[in-house]
């Protein structure tokens, strides 16, 4: 038996680091053998096909074909796993309204595309930004697809807080659990830590609250500059880690006593609005992930989810008449 | 317990596929924690400090300390595994020997901060071009380490050339085995199919020798150039994969009735001149290798061998004085 994964925009720099790790076993193991579809833009076609040749070129035992395309139906034929990481970024003189629109077209033709010819149990996620309203545009194009199939990242940001965690506690990120990313994949998220445990004991009350507010939390949310300042790049090696992360646990299962921060068709759970993907903390098992329920929200926790919710909905309302 | 890898010309293109992958459990498995000494020139670094965050950024399991440095002597304190990867290019106008000069500065520095600061039984793979050179240079400034500590990267033409054969035999390159790439890392460098099985079963007199001599050893040789020609930029991925291949095998043993191509510093088997770092077909157990021994050479193949050594050697004659 054998998986196929679909990559879009695999010749650029996220995708250059995400197919490797995917085609090494880094998905789903030694004994699983992927097929690798890569997606790109017909002016990248040559850089793609010196990407597959080194792939070939790495004579991975987990690799099987590898097939690359500037056509969405052919790189979504029988996908069992899409990473949708090609965007159009903002470029000079762009208003936000204007990259949604940009965006909006790539994404619903992707939705068509992977409605019409993906596999039916296929998982998609959603890397290129803005990218929950990018899975929220996919997802109303594919309407024979379960809607929960389609998700955005947050994971990056969920293992952003980690490490930046880990570091003031003097631990290591495995050792700390039960940390929530709520909201939107942009500078409006919410890292939540008042369920934090340490090795298991809850410690959110032990974390001076000056700290969370004002360094922790917006060290987070814009996290992605720090790194853009440092590297000249944005963060490519650490977003494809993150989307693995992400479809591993999806498909696998989450650690035991923990959970993990997904973009996911919001249900109405804690009190968000039905028709946006939002971050909640997951639970994934058996192929599936479920909203953990019933964790307490004070007042910061209710603002601050609510200032993502509200992005998120003015996000929709500018590409409503595409959805 | 955990290791030190150090990784040289960590911020470039191939240290950020390798630093990545290695952090990640690749190179000794999941339960071997991993401590990352990254070292680049001082313009670089900031650049490696934006890697380092990144590194940060992925909560992996397997990674313990991470340091950043410009210092040789720091970067290799204590070092278990070394990756010499960060090389100076070959740049316009600039001779072979121009070449070979300025990395003998490199790595006769690197060789010397080896022998003071790391680890007595490390294991040093060279990546950065003329890497065979480079890697008698190293060796030669570290009297105290063993001189088999001192290898040079031929994993990427071995795999290159499983890849090749896969593709012409219609079958998983993991099928194919005891192909060797006998010399230099370079294009005079010899890929031999006399022994090539597949799946077990000797095949070498079944291929087409037409195709052997005018296809398959001429694209091996340049298959480096093909990739520039496609992606507009060396081969790094494949490249970073090689070197954990190569590492990987070195430490925790090759496949049964198989062998692998790594340069090494020779010791006269097969005729070759001691004192220069030539590719053999090797066998791997218990963190040391072994030169397959008595496969028979046919003329072809000797005078192949001998081709690649002479340059070898005439490399060596440039650098004499340095050694």
């Amino acid at each position: 038996m054998s998986k196929s994964v679909t990559i879009t925009g695999a010749a650029g720099q996220i995708g250059y680091q995400l197919a490797f790790r995917i085609a090494s076993g880094q998905l789903l193991g030694a004994d699983e053998k992927i097929n690798l579809n890569l997606l790109e833009i017909t002016p990248a076609l040559d850089a793609l096909k010196g990407v597959a040749m080194e792939l070939e070129d790495c004579a991975f035992e987990t690799l099987g074909e590898i097939s690359i395309s500037d056509d969405p139906n052919e790189a979504f034929k029988n996908s069992d796993f899409a990473f949708l990481v090609g965007a159009k970024p903002r470029g000079p003189g762009m208003e936000r309204s204007d990259l949604l629109q940009e965006n909006a077209k790539i994404f619903s033709a992707q939705g068509k595309a992977i409605n019409e010819n993906a596999s039916s149990d296929i998982k998609v996620l959603v890397v290129g930004n803005p990218a929950n309203t990018n899975a929220l545009i996919a997802m109303s194009n594919a309407p024979d697809i379960d809607q929960n199939a389609f998700t955005a990242m947050m994971r990056l940001d969920h293992n952003r807080a980690l490490a930046q965690l880990a570091s003031k506690l003097g631990c290591h990120s495995t050792e700390i659990s039960n940390m929530t990313i709520w909201g939107n994949h942009s500078t409006t998220q919410y890292p939540d830590i008042s369920n934090l445990r340490v090795t298991g004991e809850n410690i959110s009350n032990r974390l001076d609250q000056a700290w969370v507010k004002d360094d922790f939390i917006p060290r987070v949310q814009n996290r992605g500059a720090e790194i853009i300042k440092a590297r000249g790049l944005s963060s490519a090696a650490s977003a494809a880690s993150a989307a693995i992360d992400h479809m591993r646990d999806w498909s696998l299962g989450t650690k035991e006593n923990d959970w993990v921060s997904m973009a996911i068709p919001s249900d109405g759970s804690y009190e968000i609005s039905k028709g946006i993907i939002y971050s909640f903390p997951v639970i994934c098992e058996n192929g599936s992930y479920s909203i953990v329920q019933n964790l307490e929200i004070n007042e910061f926790s209710k603002e601050c989810m609510e200032i993502s919710e509200k992005e998120l909905l003015e996000e929709k309302a500018a590409i409503e008449h595409l959805l």
